[in-house]
């Protein structure tokens, strides 16, 4: 059986075919995630003296840290996803999102690398900033702060590795722009706000701007 | 003429044997580093009220900067460094280097992104910091962890991305305990060190303690 993706030449013994249809993959993904959102966004109301801003940053962690766990968490430790062929959801994602970055199936060791830190660390991480907004932790900000980091930096060697090497992983401009570019460019945008947030909002604390004077060790 | 690289079977067209000893390279990077060193020691002594912590991290930035902006930033835009004959310091060690791992010399695109990100962000940021630590700047301590955990990353990929492609890179166990290990564990411990500190410097600040109470957008 022949594979969909590109470089046509990639070898995969044992690919079985998607079973779910790409509609029933995204919608399926779009409708647990709005009804994360919406979960949380209900349970952040009652969290007392809350901004707007951290009731959405509230339902931004629980969403992105949900999809490390659980998507890429499953990606991370299945190398053989691409021949699963029970039409679990997870490997119907993978199968489908490997349509716009072949890397996926082929198990290249950068995406597996940036992957396994993603769904390990960040994954946990970002369900504990949920807690740390909730609760008005002091580390919330550097917490979110690492976090975004974190993303980013994956991000950047995701797209640089892809780059380097050719830039020719995906089956159709289509799917190149829809999962490639699309799927994780919010990865970029909102990492980024919530970095520039947090940055702002700890160089404003008062103890670090008067730093020089109750230096000790 | 054959490279001293593993795996044997890299291709490297025409590679140029190294021209400057080991010990050669390894002490001019030595002396350096301790000219660098000594230098910050000395005009940090200058700073009214500094502490002795921060004169050693102005110290440890200054080195660490300069590493990331020449070595690194050399061996990021030098993809030919394996074939120059001239004997520049600057390939000659990479050439040796490469002996404890050859993805150097192969090009390989996870140790280019990474190599990419450190010289041209994190290296600049380092020498930031030396500057931020000197001055008392606000942001001090969020540009050292930001800068920190991206060390750490990079270290966590280019480890993560070796030993998933089979950890096979070294000529010898020699150059792999050396080189390999030995030339990047203090950028494992050292950011490890500084990323705690940050943290911990950072959630004392009593603002962001009290975050509950000021909360308004």
């Amino acid at each position: 059986m022949s594979h969909p993706y590109v470089p046509r030449d990639l070898n995969l013994v044992d690919y079985a075919p998607n079973l779910l249809s790409q509609s029933t993959i995204l919608a399926a993904y779009g409708l647990a995630s709005l009804f994360v959102v919406s979960l949380i966004r209900v349970i952040s109301g009652k969290v007392p003296k809350i901004s707007k801003t951290d009731r959405w940053l509230m339902c931004w962690w629980a969403f992105t840290g949900l999809t490390h766990i659980i998507l890429e968490g499953y990606f991370a430790f299945s190398p053989e996803f691409y021949k699963d062929k029970s039409g679990f959801y997870l490997a119907e994602v993978w199968k489908e999102y490997s349509k716009g970055d072949s890397r996926y199936a082929a198990r290249d060791a950068g995406v597996v690398a940036v992957e396994g830190i993603t769904a390990v660390l960040e994954g946990p991480a970002s369900l504990l900033s949920v807690y740390a907004i909730a609760t008005g932790k002091s580390y919330s900000y550097i917490l979110q702060f690492a976090i975004s980091l974190g993303q980013l930096y994956g991000t950047a060697v995701y797209f640089m590795t892809s780059y380097l090497e050719g830039d020719n992983f995906a089956a159709s401009p289509y799917y190149y722009n829809l999962y490639y570019i699309g799927a994780n460019a919010s990865w970029v945008v909102i990492p980024s706000l919530i970095a520039i947030r947090c940055w702002k909002k700890i160089c404003a604390a008062p103890q670090l701007q008067g730093q020089k004077k109750n230096k000790v060790r």
